[in-house]
């Protein structure tokens, strides 16, 4: 029966999280409840399902749907996440999430934290 | 200097986490905070610091050190965590924590699921 | 411009492979073109395309595309890969590979590996 | 007995390659054996083994220890790896793999790829 259930846990695989990303979630504004929301999401983007509902992710956490809708509203407003509007093989429309600002908020955080440090230590230098 | 920070942020690495966790910490018994701080833990073993203070883990969280250092004690209480005393080359003691019991429930909760699942099989039959 | 090329990069995102079965496919009796064929269909179905064509697997490789088939005709016979007949949400058959006969045999290794470890173990004993 | 081979396989997790590296190593002149050995070589660096032997990487392929040393000293010649000297807490002195080169081939790949596209584009909206 084990075998079974160690077999399903290999299908389903894993989510790589940069690490990068899990150390600095805080400096870029987020919570632990809204950083997890987005794995949420991204693992279901990774599954093919491509815009789940406020219920089916409060689902998987502590939240209830009311609170997930309210979190998901906040993450779009601040810049965290995405909706666009996609089209299917079939000229179908469908709306799906994006992670795509969650990404260049990082990159934008790297790339601002390198200049502080620059700064710091010619600051030292000089002293 | 962008080119620099990529590579700097691919030696860092990534984090995996079994999909089948992170659908399920809820029904382990864990919330939002307590998953994070485990991660963050798996993380730092990763990276081969064995036993990070309540200080360094708050440092990455929204959380103070003192609820750190509580929310570690209780999972080390309740049994998702565990600190083992190691000897390295040089004959010096050393403390690490293991998520090894963490392990041990997810695997517990994958074979009662199934066990339940099938109950509930049986029951619509009968009916 | 590098950093949409980040953003990409990051979009498309990692594949996991257990440090086991990266440790052991020589012992499963694969060699290192089967062994990266597999990760290649592996990557293709975890981006959604279930029956990548020979041309495209060894488009990604050092292999021409007649060797690809060869190799993964053998797989096929081996018993390391399968193809299943699936329906999709507007009834339309589609093929698909699926890698559970590798974990099958990922997951016997383990078990035969500690039954000899341990027979090993016992014989040393009795020595 | 299974269960323990699962909380075993579970310690021991996973190696994440970004799918772009797996897609495009043949672009970066790289074949089969020499890129399995490359992510032998970062398992090996993760798991905090900074220099492992030709032997020990050799053990986990189809090649022999002799070819697996020839192999590495084509990919330190060729600009995919390299060998640092580093300094431990003792002060004592140690050597250690660094993938950064291949890292830096990658990105360097990344934005060239994005430079011929352009000119491509470009010249055929000028025929």
């Amino acid at each position: 029966m084990i075998k079974d259930d160690f077999i399903q846990f290999l299908e389903e695989g894993n989510l790589s999280i940069p690490k990068f990303l899990l150390s600095n979630y805080t400096k870029l504004g987020l919570n632990e409840t809204e950083f997890i929301l987005l794995l949420h999401i991204h693992s279901f983007l990774e599954s093919g399902k491509t815009f789940p509902t406020p219920m089916e992710i409060a689902d998987l956490m502590t939240i209830s749907p009311s609170d997930c809708m309210e979190t998901i509203r906040h993450l779009l407003k601040k810049g965290y996440l995405t909706i666009s509007d996609e089209m299917d093989e079939l000229n179908i429309k469908y709306e799906r999430y994006s992670l795509q600002p969650l990404w260049e908020k990082m990159i934008q955080y790297m790339m601002e934290r390198k200049q502080i440090e620059k700064i710091q230590h010619t600051e030292e230098e000089e002293v």
